[in-house]
C-alpha cells in the first residue's frame, strides 16, 4: 500500500521555523517506527501571497484535497496587514477550512502539570485541566451571505451574516457527542439562545442529536455565562461545543487558562473520504508570532502536538501519538524550555531546533 | 426645582431584594444629604409577562423615556426559560435598551483591593485591575436584520444579521475616547476585522475619530486575542471599545477576573434629553440568580455601585458618588462580606440586608 500523504503548508512567521522541527519528527516515525509518509511543501497566507499575488494558489487548494491530511504552520504578519481583505493571509485558510468542509475544529485545552505555574490562573484552578472544545468551522457569520461594507443614505454600513442549517449544526454537534463518549461523556453547548434565532435553532437542533448519545450528559449554557465559567472554574468542563465565532473567542480564552498557546495544537476535521480518513488540516493555536520571527526563539510543540493528532485522527495510530505525546510529557518534566515558558527564576531557554533535539532523544 | 426623577425596576429573581437596600441608599441620600428623588417604581421581565403577558408594558416603556434615569435589577428565570423568543423576560430588557437608544455600555471591571484573593486569577495578575469596557448597545446581530429561523428545502436555517453603520459605530467610538480622556487616555478597540467586513468598518470608523482625540493612545486588536490578553495580563487596558456581542462576552469576561461578580455595577447611556442629563439605565452586572433568589442572600453592592453611576453620570454628583464607592470600600476593607464573597476560611455571611445596614451605616 502506497504511503499516506501529508501536505505541509508552513505559512508565515514562526510558521516555517517551527515545522522543521515537525518534519524531523516525522522523519522519526519513517526511521524508528515505520511509518512513513508522503511528504510535500506548498506555499499558504502571505508567503503565497509573496510568490502568486493570492493567499492560496488554486494549484495549492487543489493538492491539499487530495492529500491525507494537511499540516498547517501560521499565516498572517504585519507586511500584510494592509492588503486588501481578499488577498489577506487568513483569506487562505479560510478558503482551505470551507473547500476542504472542515466542520469540526478540535481545540484540547490541557494544562501540561510542569507547566501549571505559567498560568495567569490560580495552580489549583487550572492544574490537570483537560477540555476539549469542538469548534463549527464552516459556517456561521466567517461565511454568510450577504455581507460586506456598502454605503445607504450616504454612509457606510458594514454586514455580516450569522446562518446556520440544521445539517451543519447537527454534523458539529455529533462529531462533539462522539469525542464525548471517549472522554467523560460530558457535553455544554454553547450559544446566545436569549438573543439570536440562530442560537435558538442550535440548542434546539443539539437537543435533538443528543437523543442519540443517551450516555452523553448534555448542558446548554449562554456564550456570555461560558467566558465566565472558563475563568472561574475551567475543570466543570469536559466537551465544549460551540459556533464558529463564539468558538473563536471562547477557545482562545481556554487555551490562555493553559499559559501557554506555544503547547496547544488543533486538528479540523471533515467528512470520511474514499479512503475512510477524515478530511483534516492541522494546525497550532499560536499564530505566526512576527515579533519573534527568524530568531530561533519559537516553541515547536504545538505544531508537533498537531502532528500527535494527525497521527490520532487520520492515521488511526493513536498508540504512537500517545509515544510522540508522553516523550514531550517527559522533555517538559526534565526542564526543557523555550523562551516562552520561562518563570521568572530564569535560566538559558532552548532554541526551537535544541527543543527539537531534546524531543527526538526523547522518543 | 423638581427634584430630579427615577423609574425602579426590580424585575426578577434576586432583582427585587438588592433593589430594596438600593432604595435605602436613596433615601439615605435625601434624609443626609438633601439629595431627593422622585422615584416611582414597576414591572420589567417574568415579572411584568406574568402581570401583563409582555415583558415590558407599553406604559413603562413610555414611562422610562420620560425619568432622568432607570434603575434595574435583573431579569429571567428558569419559570420563563420555555416562554416564546418574543415574550421572553430578556425582550424587556433589550426593548428598553433599543427604544431608549442607550448605545454606550459601560461596564467597568475593577478589582477590589480587599477582594483580590478571591479571583481565580494570581493576585499580582487582578490586584489594582481598573478597566472600562465601552460595549455598543443598540445594533450590531442583537437587533439586525433579517433574523428568524425559516426553511429552506425542507430544512430549518437560522439567521441573524450583524449590522454597523458608521454612525453607530461613531457615537459608541466618542464614548469610549471621552471616557478614556477622564482616565488613563488608552483605548483598546476589539473586533475581527480579518474575517468581518463588519469589523473592518468598525476599526476604519474609530480610526477616523480617533484624530479627534490625538491626546489618547489607540490599539486595535481581534477579538479573539483580546479574550486571551483578558486573561494573560488583564492590567494592559484601560479603556476597551467593543460591539453588542463582542461586548457581551469579553465584559463578562473581564467581570469574572475580578472574582466577584456581585460587585460589578453598569450604566447605559444614550443622547442628551431636553434637560441635558443622558438617557440612561443603570443595572448591576449580575443576573437574577434563581438559585439563591427569596433567600436573603444576595450581594446588594454591585446594584448599589449602579445607583453610585446614575449619581456620576446622570445627576453629576461626583462627589457623592465618590462617598458611596468609599463607604463600599470601607465595608469591604473591615470584612463585611455576603455569601458570594465567602473565602475558604468561612465565618457568617451577612445577608442581603444586613449589608446594607453596614454600607448605611459606613455612610
Ligand atoms: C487567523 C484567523 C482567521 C483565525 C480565525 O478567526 O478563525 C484564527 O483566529 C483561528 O482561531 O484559527
Ligand atoms: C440578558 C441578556 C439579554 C444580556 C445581553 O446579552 O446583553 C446580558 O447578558 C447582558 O450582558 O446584559
Amino acid at each position: 500500500m502506497a504511503n499516506p500523504s501529508l501536505l505541509i503548508l508552513a505559512g508565515d512567521g514562526i510558521g516555517p521555523e517551527v515545522m522543521d522541527e515537525v518534519k524531523r519528527v516525522i522523519g522519526w516515525f519513517g526511521d524508528k517506527r515505520d511509518l512513513n509518509f508522503d511528504v510535500s511543501e506548498d506555499l499558504v497566507g502571505g508567503a503565497a501571497y509573496d510568490a502568486h499575488g493570492v493567499p492560496l494558489h488554486d494549484d495549492t487548494m487543489a493538492k491539499a484535497q487530495e492529500v491525507d491530511a494537511v499540516l498547517l504552520g501560521a499565516v498572517g504578519g504585519p507586511k500584510y496587514d494592509d492588503l486588501d481583505f481578499s488577498v489577506k493571509p487568513e483569506r487562505g485558510l479560510l478558503r482551505l477550512r470551507k473547500e476542504m468542509d472542515l466542520f469540526a475544529n478540535l481545540r484540547p485545552a490541557q494544562c501540561f502539570d510542569a507547566l501549571a505555574d505559567f498560568s495567569s490562573l490560580k495552580k489549583d484552578v487550572v492544574a490537570g485541566l483537560d477540555i476539549m472544545i469542538v469548534r463549527e468551522l464552516t459556517s456561521g457569520v466567517y461565511f454568510g451571505e450577504p455581507r460586506g461594507i456598502h454605503i445607504e443614505d450616504n454612509m457606510r454600513v458594514g454586514v455580516n451574516t450569522q446562518r446556520y442549517t440544521e445539517a451543519e449544526i447537527e454534523r458539529a454537534a455529533r462529531a462533539a457527542f462522539d469525542l464525548a463518549m471517549k472522554r467523560g461523556k460530558k457535553v455544554c453547548s454553547m450559544e446566545k439562545a436569549n438573543v439570536m434565532e440562530s442560537g435558538i435553532l442550535w440548542r434546539d437542533v443539539v437537543t435533538e442529536v443528543h437523543a442519540d448519545y443517551p450516555e452523553v450528559e448534555l448542558s446548554h449554557m449562554y456564550a456570555d455565562n461560558g467566558a465566565m465559567q472558563l475563568v472561574r472554574a475551567p475543570k466543570q468542563f469536559d466537551v465544549i461545543l460551540t459556533d464558529n465565532l463564539f468558538g473563536d473567542i471562547l477557545s482562545d480564552c481556554a487555551a490562555m487558562l493553559t499559559g501557554s498557546l506555544g503547547m496547544l495544537p488543533s486538528a479540523s476535521l471533515g467528512l470520511p473520504m474514499a479512503n475512510g480518513r477524515p478530511k483534516a488540516m492541522y494546525e497550532p493555536v499560536h499564530g505566526s508570532a512576527p515579533d519573534i520571527t527568524g530568531q530561533g526563539k519559537a516553541n515547536p510543540i504545538a505544531c508537533i502536538l498537531s502532528f500527535a493528532m494527525a497521527l490520532r485522527y487520520s492515521f488511526d495510530e493513536g498508540a504512537e501519538a500517545d509515544r510522540l505525546e508522553a516523550a514531550i510529557e517527559k522533555v517538559l518534566a526534565d526542564g526543557a524550555r523555550t523562551g516562552d515558558l520561562m518563570g521568572p527564576e530564569g535560566g538559558t531557554p532552548l532554541s526551537t531546533t535544541q527543543m527539537g533535539d531534546v524531543i527526538l532523544a526523547a522518543l
